[in-house]
């Protein structure tokens, strides 16, 4: 496919987006969809509002955590009941990370990257000191297959790095867990809703993601978890809370655990959250991931093109895999004043996002995203960098959150 | 103060509740607060919309655990600093009871009562299973007191009973655990915006509670959590997530905690969420929470006097403790036929709530609860039992959620 053929966006329409604005920041946090506005108008009026307390049920604010776990599960190749939404991200990854653990009961090794996300390795290290016996030990990412041994009970990555995009061969590397006889628990926060993902075809025991990247899902959206069919009736849940019971509404005074993956509930589900990222998963109906993935690599590749082109000589690399099949949905250059560069950008209404120390990110979301956006962020990325434009000291103030 | 001189309620105009409904179960879920939907509206539109990722620093997304924690604590008598809101209760007390147990290495005793919420039980639950050495006891809430011993590591009580209404001695129950070397956790779910709460001169440890009761944060609420400063530095979370960490975008590769109570966020905050509970938390604004109590107890005694007046002969026996300073803000009542009671009530637009075996709740929360409310719900109850038209078969029929 040409840059042209993936040229209109798939679903532009179902996003509420700035005019003019280019945003290739969907993989930080996606843009709003036009669904949720009415979404959540109807959540608070006609259920909140109207319905009171009966929204539990006659509006099926209890079962969101289970409905929007159906509608994630397609979208990772996770077979039906087998994923439930809430919580965050990083106590999804708690959760499934003890749940491995006690699994495989005789083993305390937790391997991962150095590139996994900041919050996964801090959770594996809080797990750590919170289970004696349990260490984590963190190679990097090429050296994750020689590193799997008869120690190791859990192997946790993130599937795409979020800095370099650079993507693990999950169905190899959970072949070569369970091999060694450990246990996967894959984080598919820049995956979800990036390109196809077969949790059931690589057979993956755990897994996590995020709702407020590609899925659109709002700032904070409620994250998912997925347990194997094989394992979810043998997890004994730490985090054992009451919508993780069994008959919640009996009031039992001992937990006993629901069955299957209901039992990764843990307390109320935040409605309103959940209400936008149900809105949000709108725009997936009727989408195919294998489209989504080669638009995103039409894209992707287009960029990498362009921006080598326009800005050679002018101190910018690729920092992502040049092989499209190794990368996710976001593309990566370094710069030595990347910051400054991202801030011009932005200054141009291209929004692209910087993590240091000199990595300029770009994301590509067919849903979207189309051909003259990066055309667009190309030329502007281009004339900053020929004329210097970012050298200068608004651009170099250095924001809390970049 | 009579029942008429509680008469008007302190903020009804705050509040979108359904004309002639007479709305007993704030203590369940808190009612639509005016203000937010278009708090709502803005956070979409203008923020998630228009700001896209910008909005973690210039709409102050970042920082909503912090600033809802501030408006939060100043209801519970919390000092600047000590509270953050996010998560749900069940989580909040998980890492609650965590860190207590850190604090307190020598001993593995919960102690809790039998009329603890499920959720609180299951999570200690789940903590005894996941450390060595931990159990929980539970004993009757009258025994708690005698319970203490050199046993106890942590007191984890809700201090008003979701059930009775019945309230602990916070600060009686914190002495006497102190004088025996123990921590306690307080569970504020029936606390908070119920009457005045004052963790700080109770000298507390930790406390938790819930968004959506009284506070009228919406289904699902985020929660929030209570470390006194003098232990919130010593705290080494299990929960250990990015946003609990000392500088989380310089995206270190070892965790280390953030000052004070700001380690116990763990991951991206909900924000749709947090906007919905801080225009909630407007109504509170200006309120003093020594006449919420006072408004709070002449309603729930005007109800037991009426109720008891006018439906004697007819099974109904108060289930609350009748001294007034021993309740928190709802008012129990059995009945044999206790849930198809309620049923009748609701199909008559009054609204409490039923939990087995026989206790009907209702509960009264004086920013928008008044006289008024007293007297139709005691004069409907009576009718209904008067007429026995609970004994109808559309009443029996149990729902999933009561």
């Amino acid at each position: 496919m040409t840059t042209s053929a993936a040229g209109e966006a798939l679903r532009r329409e179902a996003f509420a987006l700035p005019d003019g604005l280019v945003y290739l920041d969907g993989n930080s946090l996606g843009p709003l969809p036009v669904a949720a506005r009415e979404r959540l108008a109807t959540t608070l009026d006609a259920e909140w509002g109207e319905m009171l307390i009966r929204g539990w049920n006659d509006a099926g604010w209890f079962d969101l955590p289970e409905t929007l776990g159906e509608r994630i599960g397609r979208l990772i190749g996770a077979p039906p009941g087998s994923v439930v939404a809430g919580d965050s991200t990083s106590i999804n990854l708690f959760k499934a990370l003890n749940a491995a653990l006690d699994l495989a009961p005789r083993r305390g090794l937790i391997l991962s990257d150095t590139g996994n996300f900041p919050t996964d390795l801090y959770i594996a290290q809080g797990v750590a000191r919170s289970r004696a016996g349990v260490r984590l030990r963190t190679v990097e990412p090429e050296a994750v297959a020689a590193a799997l041994d008869e120690q190791v009970a859990v192997l946790m990555l993130t599937e795409i790095d979020y800095r370099s995009a650079r993507r693990h061969d999950m169905s190899a590397l959970t072949a070569a867990a369970h091999a060694c006889g450990a246990l996967t628990v894959w984080d598919l926060a820049h995956s979800a809703g990036a390109l196809p993902v077969d949790l059931a075809g690589a057979d993956a025991d755990f897994a996590v993601g995020c709702g407020y990247k590609y899925l659109n899902g709002g700032p904070g959206a409620p994250a998912f978890v997925y347990a194997h069919p094989r394992h979810a009736d043998r997890i004994g849940p730490h985090l054992s809370g009451w919508l993780g019971h069994a008959a919640p509404f009996d009031f039992e005074a001992q937990y006993r655990p629901a069955a299957g993956v209901r039992r990764l509930r843990v307390g109320t589900p935040p409605i309103l959250a959940m209400r936008a990222l149900d809105a949000a998963l709108d725009a997936w109906d009727g989408i195919d991931l294998d489209e989504v993935r080669e638009r995103s690599l039409a894209l992707s590749n287009a960029f990498i093109e362009q921006v080598e082109a326009q800005c050679a000589g002018f101190d910018v690399a690729l920092a992502s895999p040049r092989e499209a099949a190794r990368r996710g949905s976001h593309v990566t250059f370094r710069h030595p004043h990347g910051y400054a560069v991202i801030q011009a950008l932005i200054a141009h209404r291209v929004i692209g996002d910087f993590r240091a120390p000199d990595l300029m990110r770009f994301g590509f979301a067919p849903l979207y995203n189309c051909a003259a956006d990066v055309d667009t962020a190309a030329s502007v990325l281009a004339a900053i960098l020929r004329e210097g434009s970012w050298d200068r000291p608004e651009f170099h103030a250095r924001a809390a959150v970049t």
